[in-house]
C-alpha cells in the first residue's frame, strides 16, 4: 500500500472516528491526537504548534480511553466542560479507539469553510471496478494480443470487457510486462480503462465547484475510505466576484470563456498534483470523478455557452448528468478516467442542489422537508412524500458582505457573532483577530440583536437611543466597533441602508420558502425538518435567523446545518452508481418553479421583509413568542 | 441538398451504373460520359482532353442508349469490339440510363490502384442514425434545458437519448436557434454526438491505411451512396518503404512513433479538408468513420507500441475492434465523430484482412473458398463452412519490385506486361510510357513466359539460347529492353537472381495455401474459388501466375480478383452495425495458424519453389497440363 495511512506494524494501532466529519483514521500508540489528524489531513487548528498554550485545538471525546487530563488542559477547560469530554487534541493521547467530535472553531480556516459535512454510509459500488488477475506470457504457440489475455482474465472473474480505451492501451503492453502479468485491471461499464501494479490503491476525487470555494475529496475507491479532503479559492474571482459577472465576461468572447475555464482546471490540476506527489500516488491511480456545482459553473467548466442562462428563461445547455472523459477537459487523471457532471434542475439549480438533496437524504424523507443552500442565490426545496418541489431566490449579495458599508467576506477578521446589550457590544471575529469588516452571519447577529433590544423597529428602522446608535451625514448607524479602536480610524457600523439590504436579501429567502409551502399548500407548522447547507448556512446563528424573520419560526431542533452537503454528496456518488442514479432521479423529480413568473411572490417579498419571529399565511405575518413548536 | 452531385432539374437526367466499380452516377442529357463521370470523381484517363483521338477513354456499354458512334471511335475499335459495345467515355452521350463497364486501363493511376472493389449489397444501419426533429423553443413557462427539448423529440420518434458529447454539446445551443429549433439529431448508440440543419447530408469516411497506399471513400451515410473515393501515398513511405523498417524506426524513440502517426493523420485531415470544402461539405456533417489496415498499420496509426509486434511471438496490443473519438487522434471529423478500427487477427493479420473477407463475403460460404491478399507479407484465408483458417506468409518485396535488378513499383513506366516468342519480346507499361523497370505482375508474365519458350528449368535455372538471353559478369540475364532503346543507356533485364528472388515469394504463398489445406484435410481440387484481393492481385496475370506454380493449377475461372476488397469492406461496415458484427465474427473465427511454428512449411516452400502447373500433395508435386479442372 502506498496510501498515507499506512502504519507500521510494529506499534499498536487505534481507529479515531471523527464523527461531524464522517472521517475514520488510523492512530499510532504514542502519537496525539493532533498530529494523526493533521497526519491525515484533517486541519485542526494548532496556533501554539501543540504546546497546550492556545487552546486553539480543542476537541471532545464522545467515547473511548485516552490518556490523563494534563495540566494545561485542566487549565484551559470548565469543570463542567472537562465532564463533557473536552480536550486539547495537542495533549491527548489515545489509548484505544475514539470517537471524537472537532467543533468547527477548531479546524482550520479553508477547512472550515469547505469540507465539513453531514457523511451517511453507501454501500461501495463505484464506476471503475477493480479486477485482481493474473496472466499467461504470450509464447509463439500462444502469440494472442495482450487485450485478449485480458479478456480471459475478466472473463475468468465472471465479467465481460466490452471495449478498450484507445489511452489506456498506449502504456498497457509496458505495464503487463512489468508487473509480470499480475495486474488490477480497472473496468468501468465493460471499457477497460487502464491497469495497475496489484499493490497500487485505486482513486477517485469529488469536486465541489463553489462560487467562492472549491472543494476536493481524493477517495479511496476499493475501501470508500476519504484521504485526504482540501479546500481551493476559485481562482475565476479574478474575472468577477459573483457569477453573474462571470458569465456577461464568458458571453462578451469566447476567449474570456476559454480563460475562466481554464483558470479553474488549471488550479485543480495543480492541486491534484500536490495531493498526489505528497500522498505518493500517480497520476495512473487517479481513475474517477464526480463534479458538482451551480449549473454556471458547471457550464463555465465544460466550456459550455452561458450566453442562454443569462437572460429569461434561463436555460441551460444541459440537465442531464454528463460523462466526460478527463482528457476531454485536460484534467489531469489517468488517461481513460471519467468525470461525472451531476445534473442540473434549472438555470439557477444546479447539480450542488441536488448532491445537497443526495446527501442529507433529505428527499427520501416522507417530510415536509425543507432543504435551503444560502448564498448569493439561495437554492430551496420542499420535500414531501417522494415530490420535490423547488425554487432558486436571488437573495443577493448582503450575505457575503456585498452592498454592505463595512461588509466582508467569511475570512480572517470578519465580525462573525454580536452581542449587543443597552450601552455595550460584545464582538467575535473568525480567528480572533483584530476586527476588518462584518460578514453575512455577524450581520444576521447585528440585525436580530438591534431588535431584540428595541433600536430597529419591525419595520427594520432605527428607534430609540444607545450610546453607539449615530448619524452619520443624515443616516443611522450603529457603531459596532469604534473608529478609535481601529488603525485605520474607519469604524465599523452597521447602517440604515445595510439593514435594509440584509432585509431584502432574508426575505426572498423566507419568501421562497413560504412560496414553496404555497405550492405544496402546507402550513409552515408542517415542517418536520430544516436542512441548512453550504459553509454559510453553517455559520448563521438559527436562533437569530429566526429571530429577524429569514427563517420560520420553528423550533430550534428542527433546524439541521448540515454543512457542506454538496461535497458529501459529489464523494457518495463517486463511490455509489445507485447514488449517481439517485441523483439523476431527484433532478428529474424536482419539479422548478420559476418565481419571476409567479405573481404571489411580490407579495411574500412584502411580508417576509419585517423583522420578528413569525408565520406567515394568506392572512399575512402571525407573530409568534418563545421558542416554540406547537 | 449540398452534395456535388445535384444537378439542375431543368435538364433531363440519366442514371449511370457503372458496373466493375459499383457505382451510380447521375449524367445530364447532353454531357458526354466522360464529362459526367469525371465530375463524379470517377476518374476515367483522358490523355487528349476529351478530343477522341488518344483511345485513352475506352469503355464498355453494356447496357442502355446512347448516341451515334462518332468517326474517331469506328477509327479506335475493330467491328467485334464495336459489336461488343465498346465506345470512347469523351464521344458517347447518353440517351436514357446506362450499365457500363470500365476497363483497368481507362482509369486514372492513384484511381487505379486503389479503389475499385467489389461491392455488395447491404442494408443501412449506419452506427449513426439521423433522426429530423423539430422543438418547441423555451419560455418563462418552459425553461427547460436544451437536451431535455431534444430529449423529448427524439422520444416522440420513439428513441431514447442515454448520454451527451460534451463537444457536440458547445455549438447545439446556437445551431438550434440559427436552425430555428428544426434540426437533424446525429444518435450513435444513444449518444447524441451532434446536430445538422436539416437540409445537411450526413457522411461518414471509409479508409484502408495500406502500408504503400491510403484509400478513402467519402460517403452519403442516409442514402448509402459513395460520394466520391480517393487514393494517396502513405506519407510513411518517408520514414521506410516497408513496414518492419518503419516499426523499427517507432520502437527506437517515441519521438520517431509519433512522427510516423502525426505524418500519416496529417495526411488525412488534408485530404478530409480538400475533400470537404471541393464538395462544399462542412466539417461537422462527417460523424462517423471506419478504418482498416494491417496490424502494424493500426498500431502505429492509434499510437499503440509495436514493440512487441517487432519479434517473436509477434503479439499485438489489442485484438478486438476499437472504437476512438476522432478527436482522441486529431482528425478532423465532427466533434462527437467516433472511428471504428477494425479488430486485428494475429501480428501480422490486420483489420484489412478481416475487410476482405467481410467484402468479398468469402466467409459465408460453404466452400471450400480461398482468399489472397498479396504483398510483402501475404495473407491467405481458407474458408470451409463456416470455419476459417489463417496464415501470414512472408512473400517478401519481389513483388513490389524490391531486390529485383531492374525492380520498381507499379507505377508509371513499369513494365507490367510481358510476351516472349523465340526471338522477340512484346512489353506494356503502365500509362504506355517509355519503360524505367519492371514491376511485380510484369516479372511474373516474364519469368512465365521465359519457362514457357523453354529458356528456364523446372528449377528456375536459365537454359538453352534466345539472342536476348545473355551472359552479363558471369550471370545469366534475359534483355527485355536493350540498352540502345533506353535513355540512361542501361538495359531492363532479367536475372537469374531475379528469378531467385521471384521463385522465393511465389513459393511462400504457395506454400501457405498448402498449409491451409493441409490442415484443413483437402486436396486442392476442393477449393471451389480463390479471391484474390488487393491492388497487386487485380493486376497479375492469374494464369501465368498458375504457370508458375505460385497458385494451385485450378480451372481459371475459380479465380476471381476483387481489387480493394478491404476499402470496400470498410465502406460496407460504415453503412451497416451488422456489418460490423459480422466482422468482428470474422476474426473471432479465424483460427490463425504460426508459419515460423509450423514443421512442415519449410517442406512446403522447396516444393513451392519450383515453376510449372502442379498440385502438391503429400506425395509431391504433380504436373498438370492444359487450363483443367476435374
Ligand atoms: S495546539 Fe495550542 S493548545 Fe493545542
Ligand atoms: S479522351 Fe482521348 S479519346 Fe477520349
Amino acid at each position: 500500500m502506498t496510501s498515507v495511512l499506512t502504519v507500521k506494524m510494529s506499534n499498536k494501532t487505534f481507529i479515531i472516528e471523527f464523527e461531524a466529519l464522517g472521517k475514520r483514521i488510523v492512530c499510532e500508540e504514542g502519537q496525539t491526537l493532533l498530529q494523526c489528524a493533521q497526519g491525515a489531513g484533517i486541519q485542526i487548528l494548532s496556533v501554539c504548534g501543540g504546546m497546550g498554550l492556545c487552546g486553539s485545538c480543542k476537541v471532545r471525546v464522545l467515547k473511548g480511553p485516552a490518556s490523563e487530563l494534563t495540566s494545561s488542559e485542566s487549565e484551559h477547560f470548565t469543570l463542567p466542560e472537562i465532564q463533557r469530554g473536552w480536550r486539547l487534541a495537542c495533549q491527548l493521547k489515545p489509548k484505544g479507539s475514539l470517537t471524537v467530535y472537532v467543533p468547527l472553531e477548531s479546524l482550520a480556516h479553508n477547512y472550515r469553510l469547505q469540507i465539513e459535512g453531514l457523511e451517511r454510509e453507501v454501500e461501495l459500488n463505484p464506476n471503475v471496478k477493480t479486477f485482481e488477475i493474473e496472466l499467461s506470457p504470450p509464447l509463439l504457440e500462444d502469440p494472442r494480443a495482450d487485450t485478449d489475455r485480458i479478456e480471459e482474465g475478466l472473463r475468468n472473474k465472471g465479467f465481460k470487457c466490452k471495449g478498450f480505451d484507445v489511452e489506456a492501451l498506449r502504456d498497457m503492453p509496458l505495464k503487463l510486462r512489468e508487473s509480470s502479468w499480475k495486474v488490477k485491471a480497472l473496468l468501468r461499464d465493460g471499457e477497460l480503462i487502464g491497469i495497475l501494479p496489484r499493490e497500487e490503491a485505486v482513486l477517485g476525487l469529488a469536486v465541489d465547484l463553489g462560487t467562492t470555494k472549491i472543494a476536493l475529496y481524493l477517495v479511496d475507491l476499493e475501501s470508500g475510505r476519504t484521504i485526504q479532503a482540501v479546500g481551493l479559492s476559485n481562482p475565476q474571482i479574478l474575472y468577477g466576484e459573483d457569477i453573474i459577472t462571470r458569465i456577461q465576461k464568458a458571453i462578451k468572447s469566447e476567449e474570456n470563456a476559454q480563460l475562466l475555464q481554464k483558470s479553474i482546471i488549471d488550479s485543480i490540476n495543480e492541486e491534484i498534483i500536490t495531493l498526489l506527489n505528497k500522498l505518493n500516488f500517480s497520476r495512473d491511480q487517479l481513475v474517477e470523478g464526480v463534479f458538482v456545482g451551480n449549473t454556471a459553473m458547471h457550464h463555465l467548466f465544460l466550456g459550455l455557452p452561458v450566453t442562454y442562462l443569462a437572460s429569461a428563461p434561463f436555460v441551460p445547455v444541459i440537465s442531464q448528468a454528463l460523462e466526460v472523459k478527463a482528457r476531454d477537459l485536460g484534467l489531469k487523471f489517468s488517461k481513460g478516467a471519467y468525470l461525472r457532471f451531476f445534473p442540473n434542475i434549472a438555470g439557477f439549480v444546479g447539480g450542488d442542489h441536488v448532491a445537497a438533496l443526495l446527501a442529507t437524504g433529505a428527499w427520501t424523507e416522507k417530510g415536509p422537508v425543507l432543504l435551503l443552500d444560502i448564498g448569493t442565490n439561495t437554492e430551496i426545496s420542499l420535500i414531501r412524500e417522494g415530490k420535490i418541489f423547488t425554487v432558486s431566490t436571488p437573495s443577493g449579495p448582503a450575505f457575503e458582505g456585498g452592498h454592505i458599508k463595512h461588509g466582508m467576506r467569511a475570512a480572517s477578521g470578519a465580525i462573525e457573532r454580536i452581542k449587543l446589550s443597552d450601552n455595550g457590544v460584545w464582538i467575535k471575529t473568525i480567528d480572533d483577530v483584530p476586527p476588518i469588516g462584518i460578514c453575512g452571519s455577524g450581520l444576521i447577529d447585528a440585525v436580530a440583536e438591534l431588535f431584540r433590544i428595541g433600536l430597529l423597529d419591525e419595520n427594520g428602522r432605527f428607534k430609540g437611543r444607545h450610546p453607539r446608535l449615530r448619524e452619520n451625514e443624515g443616516v443611522k448607524e450603529f457603531v459596532l466597533v469604534d473608529e478609535r479602536e481601529m488603525k485605520n480610524d474607519q469604524a465599523i457600523t452597521i447602517t440604515q441602508k445595510d439593514v435594509r439590504e440584509l432585509q431584502l436579501a432574508k426575505a426572498s429567502i423566507r419568501a421562497g420558502i413560504q412560496k414553496l409551502l404555497k405550492e405544496m399548500d402546507l402550513e409552515e407548522d408542517a415542517l418536520e425538518k430544516v436542512y441548512i447547507a453550504g459553509a454559510f448556512g453553517s455559520y448563521i446563528d438559527v436562533g437569530n435567523a429566526i429571530y429577524i424573520g429569514m427563517l420560520p419560526a420553528l423550533s430550534r431542533e428542527k433546524f439541521i446545518q448540515v454543512g457542506n452537503a454538496a461535497g458529501v454528496g459529489a464523494k457518495i456518488a463517486l463511490l455509489s452508481k445507485n447514488k449517481q442514479e439517485e441523483a439523476d432521479l431527484i433532478a428529474k423529480t424536482c419539479h422548478y418553479i420559476e418565481l419571476a413568473a409567479s405573481k404571489d411572490f411580490q407579495r411574500l417579498l412584502l411580508e417576509a421583509s419585517f423583522l420578528g419571529k413569525y408565520k406567515i399565511s394568506d392572512e399575512g405575518r402571525r407573530y409568534v413568542n418563545g421558542d416554540q413548536d406547537q
